[in-house]
């Protein structure tokens, strides 16, 4: 369903190609400072310009509709809208009959009984994100001082970014990545058992992202070919600070008090300029096809400002749960 | 918190030496043949043994409290517990002072004020798998004949695991692995956008297990490598099947009808055999330290139907959703 | 919190005089016709006008941003919005430190450390009840051919209407009123045990609506005077038809197939043109206190449909939830 | 569904003539002292014994399973169970085929095909309020020194109690009455808009009791029929004194710092000894009918305490979710 957190929580709506994206925030403490222009950094870092990302230009303005007043969060849920301003729904009817390899297409005409708004992903479309990173700008202000960070690591395997991606362009085929999210700062005790433990809040918020299709905490699948004496991180202080950092700052579900470190997998956008095959629900047959519209060559680009609001939301939710749970 | 599921809800409690660990399954349908023999066969395949085990051994007897009338599900909510018969809660004492590296010792006493259950674990400990493994019982037959299979492929970094297991054996040191659970017959169609994808529920239940730390579908890491034209999968048929499966029989969150596929990486035993070091909260000095009790070598062996269990905890789940959300 | 409901969820956001009021619809199944004009009629039910009502005028056009193609719902969430055209803040800026009386003025300034918007009571407006109105549009074709009726059947004490409105208009004085509500051909079997019984979901919704002060199911209030051979419905055939309905409908929290029936009591709008008294935040000291502003004398004239969105929205969602439990 | 709860959570199972009864209560801060002592009081008031109560005699000793160490709560789920050790299930199987007037046992046997645990009222039997007693015990010590109190204020409709009991035994037929709730010390602003009303949640809990039909805050339905300057509650001081509290102690669904007062309908217990009609589904013809087994003919007799847990567990989660949306 469309909306996640226990006491924050966030709701979102819109499609790709129809009126709006937009994303209400519920219980945010009033009294928060909170602008418009709070926003805009954090919607920039999203947005598309660089090489290998689609020239589809969106303003992507933040129109506030409820929860502020006189430039402080009141407690009342906050609703802010993103026009879609800048569409191109007719690119999308021509291939309404051949579902697109690796995008949601197919099924959600299924799904749907093929009432959905398939125009750009419409529901599905990675523009929802945008949703994501305003409830995320909310939720840094809500864990401050702590402070997620996140940012490509690797893209197309290769540790040099740039290098990935002038390779993507020369081939003209779509690439991933792996996104690294880091916190510090975070207090010992966030998390609850059983089912709310950090890395299960967290990881259902990071695959809720289009194109996530792997994360790992810590030393992750690395670790898991170590041994407990290799991968156990030695307790040095009374504050909980560890020789190393392989729990990647969670024990039991539960923040440590050392740096969270999780990564991430995304898969290359699937909208590759290559040739595909796929089903032709009209002729019934596989045939060659080529994707049309403007798309990303490389969406993990774009991606770790997504993932860092995943983060930031997922722990705001959790902090807000821990701090409850005290007498 | 310690429940879990939107229709298809489980509730777990107990500690691992204190009464009894238990589970209460809600929203399962009434009529269901369901006896306590159906417990056995996975109750087992999670129970210690085997080498890389734990010596400790339990009944592990489900008592069915409630729920069940005439052999089959009543419609109220399922309780069954476990109690604890073998409990040898004096090798805890020793240790309280020296919180065990990579265990929840040490967040556990900060986050609750030293009032938490300590001995084993207490409620954080991996006895607490006994009630997923259950609920995973009565999740199977809600999602028949849909089947998900969970294996152990890999065991400290080696994909032959009983060479792994001896050498772990001989080297006194604890390993993790890699485990991957597929299903077949999902129809098109489970899962919600935006927050309640196949994958952010999976991963929900998967890292609440304890030693989780890592989790991807299909291609996963390795698919964030490839490229567009390598990774998408063709469909090629009006039921959607695809030439390759390196979504894992998932897109845009929803299952698209092919297998589904994940894998989980499972850290080294936290108890290892070998020395550590670990800070002593009386004398406020790190010191060496070597874990007492019953542990196993490779906690990865008895995993495999955890996982399963998860998995079919959350697709049961899915499906009841997806389901209500048709006309 | 701002959000209610299980499987069709709402979600509510917006002030009096701010930008817009608006809701989310989650949950809703795909497919069903829907647009502008199926939500007039009962929108403007909800409206001002008449005798009694106050002369605050607003279009309350909805506007919607997403959910809707084609004509149809898409099974993504439902966005509506009403704009706030015709608001007049600076009628609420001079009784900001006389909290009036009945409102929520003082507790939501206490509750939000002032940063509430205070404007027309904010958040906390009979204004919102447009969301559930419109909510309840939804709702409502969701469960035909079940279709709840609301009236008023008595206000200010008479069981005639239109003399009571007069007298109020005469002695210059607000009043109350109740509403009753019924729906027929309700299956047998939604409502869910324990908690989510049939009355515990209505009346959990019915007490949102601001000026709801009380709620009884068949015979209510009365029923507890009588005894068990007069107030037990006989069971008269296969159906589950009874001879009497003191039982509103619901045995065991679950319907019986019989008609529902339910009462609310509105208390006198709390802006009544009488003289009050209050307490005078910065003379510190209780004063004379006159309410300025547009307001209804008897609000419960214009609550009717909203009772019938809040009986219509329970019901979807039990409806939704027990069709979930089936195999 | 059988859990209830935002932080503060509930979850009940166990049938009247099953092995028990039983409460999981979730998200109970730890190091709060508890014991079995603690529970007996409130369990005593509940027990039957006094005329007008069955004379089914129950130990209701409670077992507690988990959550408790070295004398208090650990942070963990608290699961308590309450065995049943004086059930004549024999009595209700002669009467399977004719479905007691004002009981579900119609309606459960439809809604679970036939499946229902139907001895004695099954999963829907007023056996179960004792896991909320057993709850409301835990909540209160959350809320202290807040501290709810319920009496029975009339009974058949007779303000002299033990007058109406007598009545009742005289007349051999069961009898309804109305119960009063009362706290004192609340602070100012427990509660949320929209759907987290303090009268939306008390209601939902109360109207999860069997038996109940109604509720009103405040005046209630007296109010509706006074004029707003009768029923407003002027405010005296800076702490929000009110000259009346025809509120009942909230304001737009917020506690207002006054006297919570509430009152609740019980009908007449529905196994009055006085003969009624039926359907039998065997004979497939409307017949007359005795109820059997051993009944309370004032069921109203043994609530209050019940009605004052659903007051203490709605109390202790609006303060919890209050608390957790400060800053």
């Amino acid at each position: 369903m469309n909306s996640f957190g226990r006491i924050f929580r966030l709701s979102i709506f819109g499609e790709s190609h129809g009126v709006a994206v937009g994303v209400t925030v519920d219980g945010c403490p009033a009294g928060i400072p909170l602008t418009v222009e709070d926003f805009l950094p954090d919607l920039k870092r999203r947005k598309a310009g660089a090489a290998g990302t689609t020239p589809r230009k969106e303003d992507d303005i933040p129109e506030i509709i409820s929860g502020l007043f006189n430039g402080h969060t009141t407690g009342a849920p906050i609703t802010i809208l993103f026009r879609n301003n800048n569409t191109q729904s007719k690119d999308y009817e021509a291939i309404r009959n051949t579902p697109r390899p690796g995008h949601a297409d197919f099924v959600l005409d299924k799904k749907y009984n093929g009432y959905n708004d398939y125009r750009g992903g419409g529901h599905s479309s990675g523009r929802l994100t945008l949703a994501l990173v305003t409830a995320g700008v909310i939720a840094k202000k809500i864990i401050a001082p702590v402070q997620p960070t996140a940012r490509l690591i690797e893209a197309g395997g290769d540790t040099d970014i740039e290098a990935a991606i002038d390779k993507a362009v020369e081939m003209q085929d779509s690439i991933g990545g792996i996104i690294e999210c880091t916190a510090q700062g975070l207090p010992i005790g966030w998390g609850e058992p059983f089912f709310d433990s950090v890395e299960s809040v967290i990881s259902h918020l990071v695959f809720s992202i289009p194109a996530v299709k792997g994360i790992e905490f810590g030393s992750g699948f690395a670790g898991s070919k170590s041994t407990g004496s290799q991968n156990n991180d030695a307790i040095l202080d009374e504050n909980g600070t560890t020789k190393t950092n392989n729990a990647g700052g969670i024990n039991g579900g539960i923040t440590n008090g050392n740096e969270l470190v999780f990564r991430v997998a995304i898969k290359p956008t699937s909208s590759t300029p290559q040739q595909q095959q796929t089903w032709n629900t009209q002729s019934q047959s596989v045939e060659a096809f080529t994707v049309k519209g403007r798309h990303d060559l490389c969406i993990a680009l774009r991606a770790p400002v997504v993932v860092e609001a995943a983060c930031a939301i997922a722990l705001a939710d959790l902090m807000m749960v821990s701090n409850a749970l005290k007498l």
